[in-house]
């Protein structure tokens, strides 16, 4: 079997030699456990964290560890009830081939419903990220406007459909046309603003209070940096912005700031006095706080996903071993959709 | 009659320049008005920012204008039913000696509760403001650690005193050793850190969290700047921040920001990865949203202050030509309590 593994921790950006492609012997299914064949590798923007040695919501990698990551796998040999060789099942074995799970750590899929692959997508982690934040933070309301950015990614293209379905105005922020005309032909969004088109906050700014005429009521925050400081100031009273992601300060906090023309030394207390003088409401979210309702999530979702009302997208790499560069990618926004590695057919 | 107009807009820190004392003939009642004579003035953070012409959530004081303000006044001539010479009410007259009022927009007070200029302070509009942001943003619960920025103010004094009530830990932050010690010794603080003797937020955080031991629950802001930078990142999962006010950047945004050590540019990445990490919630909030529930406000404080069970502090200022100079002494935090003009006896 093949793994990788955490060879170094990234000052700023990661690069390929903070990765090591390793070889190891493939373990035995013991009282219990399920051997696995990894199939899917799902590849995720919190990971830049775990490669971090700071502390944060959750443990980092440590030196030498198999990076982390969200799986879906054909079970190869199993010594647990319930569990048969053939069965696909969702995992968190991370980035290699093969791995043993016990049956707790295991989710049995139904291949009828979707491709299996959905299990780390729209129908795994990042679309019920997308719904947690919609349904437990940003009340949407009906003819309310809601602002998304990476609009076009795993979160962004589920919240901003299902906020389409509550009946609200949908305005994508993504990076380059081809994103956006996605965005708004094939998600359904209302418009789409490309942030690569406006050198900083202020013109971009412009360009999202043209497309939201009413001003925005909902901002769903993926990525910080420049498009938080464009949005914000276009707010109404009564706003409400879940704090989801923040991946353009993933590498390093000042870089994309330091990159955008807006003074930076009055960024915060500007964002400060939008929160107060217009009623923000602001609120972080860590999807591992709410798995109680997955089940739900599930029920309301996977239907919509079957009979085609949700569309999603996905960016495929080939191969364990092209995992890391797929990653780099995700990071610069290179990715298309939900980056997924095929590891195994 | 005497007033004070607003003279010109300040750039930055107001100066006296920016008022004009006036003198102008007292008005008469005529049918459904009451004519007031203003015993005292209130002196409050917000009006710097009724000194900007920038759309803010109250319409600016057009220049020429009387400056707002809550006031305690003596009635002098009723032609409103229920109003008569000799009442004591509180309304909004402004910065002047004399004023007009319909019956909507009097109150009458009670005398033998508390002394009446408490109506401007713990059981008028600042009182209000500290229950209000306890009560429907902060989520107090006993054993929790909440800390309170301008803690000897006329809001934050409220805040920590009612904190104390419901079984929290409490910590002050405050300009120099005697508000501390006011802070631990009348207001019953469990402790108290002065700012002014800790140069940037990173000494200030550290101070912050000896003093809080099990982190921070509840940040409740009244200041900005240095102290918010250090508060948040010794916050604890699941925090609450009441956004009230943010005094250290009324009069220009930088200013502050620039005179600390902590690097700026990172200021806004370093408290949005708090506010995601841990998620937590920030909320702003504008006292006028929330007067439907002020009668339940004084039906559970009013007792509190006439039993002595709640402390306050007053710093008095003598005569409306007074005004301008205590309201600048106020913005740079040189007030003790509650800021009051005595206009007349």
């Amino acid at each position: 079997m093949q793994r990788i593994l955490l060879a170094s921790r990234p000052e700023g950006e990661p690069t390929a030699a903070n990765f090591r492609l390793d070889s190891a012997t493939t373990p035995v299914a013991h009282a219990g456990e399920v051997l696995c064949e990894v199939i899917w590798l799902s590849l995720d923007p919190y990971m830049r964290g775990r490669m971090d040695a700071a502390a944060s919501y959750a443990d980092p990698v440590p030196i030498g560890g198999v990076m982390e990551g969200g799986t879906v796998c054909r079970v190869i040999a199993s010594q647990a009830p319930g569990f048969d060789p053939g069965d696909i099942v969702e995992s968190r074995l991370g980035w290699q081939t093969h791995g043993l799970a016990t049956a707790d750590q295991l989710r049995k899929l139904d291949p009828t419903i979707a491709p299996v692959q959905t299990a780390l997508g729209i129908l795994g982690m990042p679309g019920f990220t997308a719904w947690i934040g919609l349904t437990e933070h940003a009340q949407p309301k009906a003819g309310e406007c809601l602002v998304v950015s990476a609009a076009t990614g795993a979160v962004g293209s589920v919240v901003g459909q299902l906020a389409k379905k509550l009946g609200m105005r949908v305005v994508g922020v993504a990076g380059g046309t081809e994103k956006c005309q996605y965005a708004v032909d094939v998600l359904g969004f209302d418009a789409c603003v490309d942030h690569r088109a406006h050198n900083d906050a202020r013109a971009l700014g412009e360009a999202i209070a043209e497309a939201c005429p009413n001003g925005v009521d909902i901002y769903f925050e993926n990525v910080g940096g420049k498009t938080l400081q464009a949005v914000v100031p276009k707010m109404n009273v009564g706003g409400r912005i879940p704090v989801c992601g923040m991946i353009s300060w993933y590498n390093g906090q000042a870089q994309s700031d330091i990159s955008m023309s807006l003074d930076t030394a009055t960024a915060l207390p500007r964002i400060w006095r939008n929160i107060l003088v217009k009623r923000l409401s602001v609120r972080g979210y860590i999807i591992t706080d709410h798995y109680a309702r997955f089940g739900e999530f599930l029920r309301e979702v996977a239907p919509l996903v079957k009979n085609g009302e949700l569309h999603y997208r996905e960016s495929i790499t080939e191969g364990l071993e092209a995992a890391p560069a797929a990653f780099l990618g995700l990071l610069r926004g290179e990715n298309f959709g939900k980056q997924l590695v095929r590891v195994a057919n």
